[in-house]
């Protein structure tokens, strides 16, 4: 069998590898506009803060390495049709023809519609030459002052590594609250704190009206109708599915541009597969649709998809979009749905919100902590978790995730959950209990 | 109401604490026969290696604070007997009618039975005086070398927190592997090795045939026929229940004097309660009734007590005999029941042992973490998981807990668990996934 997978991140290249331990005689072609595949994006902001200087630590495999398991890599493509009823797929020197087709394009990053923005030199940070561009700038020590576009996770690790370089950062954000769709206020303004702390300077609420070039070569920028100089600017607003090529084609998806696939990663197209950033995938709280490009759903469809492929019965769950980030000397975790979507979906919920200590009192770094709840009041399931704390203790967060995933109902059992206990890691009651114990 | 507590520790003190949480009309009476209430004993082995300096650190709550809400506590009492017909208390000087009885009189060390062992001075650590007595010791530099009879918890951190203050540590043990009731050989061995690393003598399969005073005022210990010169011993053996006053009464133990009680913490006589280290409780996964002595389950029992004692229908709900412990560099978890356990319930399992990275490689401090699993390959049920790995990143074990609390079926929607991912914490596929994936 014939597969050709267009795209080289985690969701193709999971998708390639898996196919060939399935099954060594699959034929795996991946087609890749950039010169590499399987690049960890996440990586990224650490590597421009210099954390490490090696750019290979950024690919999990390399070409070779893919090369001798049998897959055959196409590198620097340019991608210019897909023929589905005749499945071919037309390159700019070339045309594939293929058995099984896997749509893997990923996402791009979405460009805020700012007036005088093409008038200046911006960066971005998706790509390893974005990465390697702005790691290059940011040694000149004339860069001082930075903006970036943007309070996502790029935009707040990226504020956070440079920073420590030295740098002085600004970042404006559109939303009210930090993270606003992934967490409730009570969580958001302990990050913005936390920002606040560590002297970057957050503009919330707000949006660049305009850019221009100063005399100078600096970056003149409108922010509420006043003008703010930078040395440089970094938009990171956010990514939208890389599906452009697709749009006047029979490929079903949504008014974003996502293509919508089912619990097997199938498309509405008979041997077209999708997955990953490109795509929207099943919450499974709300049992909506909803964009969650993250590295752990891409990888998780990489396998669904080859095991459908290869004729192995094989689904994907869903997500509670769950993700985690260190800020500083903070961390943050979540997963289900906040208090402020449950109340868009006429959820009946109960909440709590309690601030405790993260181990015993004797032992030194004893830390606050502080965790949200929320609780569906009808079926007693926990439908959202949200927690601030110190990032050596913030993995306990860990044991609310299966109660999401899981839908158990939080009941008297629960709260006596048998969490284990010893003074550097916790208090004999810890922080899920006592917050567990406010639901029952 | 008019209830009587026997015992101030964690479940007296929760019982105590609760009853007038409930209704603050509840007359409580706890009778301790040490000057304190409340000891943090997980704390004495820190306090011996001068993490901390006040010993008040050690209590969760004094008496002045506990007389404040209106709960009597008589110290330093003797008590003679219970005349569970009549509903009284014989304490030395007085006798106490009851309309409820707890008793919470908790544990003691087990004192293993040693030729020469009355001759010789010999330490322990579970009352505060024993803290005291051991930490002033260890400040003569004279005492260089410390044998600790039994790696159990308190013997195992203890020997961390003496070698740290430069002491040298030999510890002797009877099994054959560290810790053979709580984790299988791979981890086990793991530990083993740690403390080799970090220079503690580890002695196993062996056990002291006799103690003798030398001249040089120090003490020789035989142990597989070889003498040993000490300059101090502790005795770490274990804990058995502190039940000897009812060795000849109606109350139901078990052989080796752990009293039995129902869920709802009650004994076999009319209005007399227990719980804490002097009672079995029930396996969760083996519903078998087991001694276990940590104070997770006193506090959790004790809140079960006061409710049904207040006609608050309240259920413990067992023990999956979850734990974690810090080992130098290394800690580890466990929870359910090893694989040696299963085999001899002659349960049908599957097991995997892994080992992965705790996170990204491109971030510093990246470290080997360990992971067994056991599944009943009949129900799918994970019964039993174990966890070695970095002091920072083992809170990742939390996710296994409710896993296991909960009876989760091991299916593909579980391998696909949500858990949040970012380079700091973690990596894409966590060692949770790759190992749930090798049991599907």
């Amino acid at each position: 069998m014939k597969i050709v997978i267009l795209g080289g991140g985690a969701t193709g290249m999971g998708v390639a590898a898996k196919l060939k331990r399935n099954d060594k005689n699959n034929e795996v072609i991946v087609i890749e506009t950039e010169n590499y595949v399987s690049l960890g994006a996440c990586g990224l902001p650490y590597f421009v803060g210099n954390h490490f200087e090696n750019k290979n630590n950024l690919f999990a495999r390399s070409i070779e390495k893919f090369n001798e398991s049998g897959i055959e890599v196409k590198i620097n493509q340019k991608f210019l049709n897909a023929d589905f009823d005749n499945k071919k797929i037309d390159l700019e020197d070339q045309t594939i023809s293929y058995d099984k087709l896997v749509i893997a394009t990923g996402s791009t990053n979405s460009v805020p519609n700012i007036s005088g923005l093409d008038d200046i030199k911006w960066h971005k940070l998706t790509k390893l030459e974005d990465a390697l561009e702005l790691k290059e700038k940011c040694k000149d020590t004339d860069v001082k002052n930075i903006l970036i576009v943007g309070a996502g996770f790029i935009g707040l690790e990226l504020a956070e590594n440079l920073s420590k370089l030295g740098k002085s950062i600004t970042i404006v954000e559109r939303d009210e609250e930090l993270f606003s769709r992934l967490y409730d206020e009570e969580i958001s303004q302990l990050l913005e704190q936390n920002l606040q702390r560590n002297k970057i300077e957050l503009i919330l609420n707000s949006s660049v009206s305009e850019f221009k070039k100063s005399n100078n070569n600096k970056v003149l920028a409108n922010i509420n109708q006043t003008e703010f100089e930078y040395d440089l600017v970094v938009l990171a607003s956010g990514f939208k599915p890389n599906t452009k090529f697709f749009k006047d084609s029979k490929l079903k998806m949504d008014n974003k541009g996502a293509i919508i696939v089912d619990e097997f990663g199938a498309t509405n197209i008979v041997d077209v597969y999708s997955g990953g950033d490109c795509c929207v995938i099943k919450n499974k709280i709300t049992n909506e649709l909803c964009y969650s490009p993250l590295a752990t759903v891409a990888s998780k469809q990489a396998k669904v998809i080859a095991n459908n492929i290869c004729n192995i019965n094989s689904k994907f769950s869903g997500t509670i979009q769950s993700s985690i980030i260190r800020v500083f000397d903070d961390s943050a975790a979540r997963a289900g749905i906040t208090e402020k979507e449950a109340i868009s979906m006429t959820m009946k919920i109960k909440t709590v919100f309690i601030k405790d200590k993260d181990h015993t009192n004797y032992l030194k770094g004893q830390k606050d902590i502080y965790l949200k709840l929320i609780m569906n009041e009808d079926t007693k399931e926990l439908v959202g978790a949200q927690m601030l704390g110190d990032p050596n203790s913030i993995l306990r967060f860990y044991c609310l995730v299966p109660l999401i995933w899981n839908k158990n109902k939080v009941d008297e059992s629960l709260e006596q959950i048998d969490l284990p206990y010893a003074p550097p890691f916790s208090r004999t009651f810890d922080i899920i209990h006592i917050a567990l114990s406010k639901l029952v």
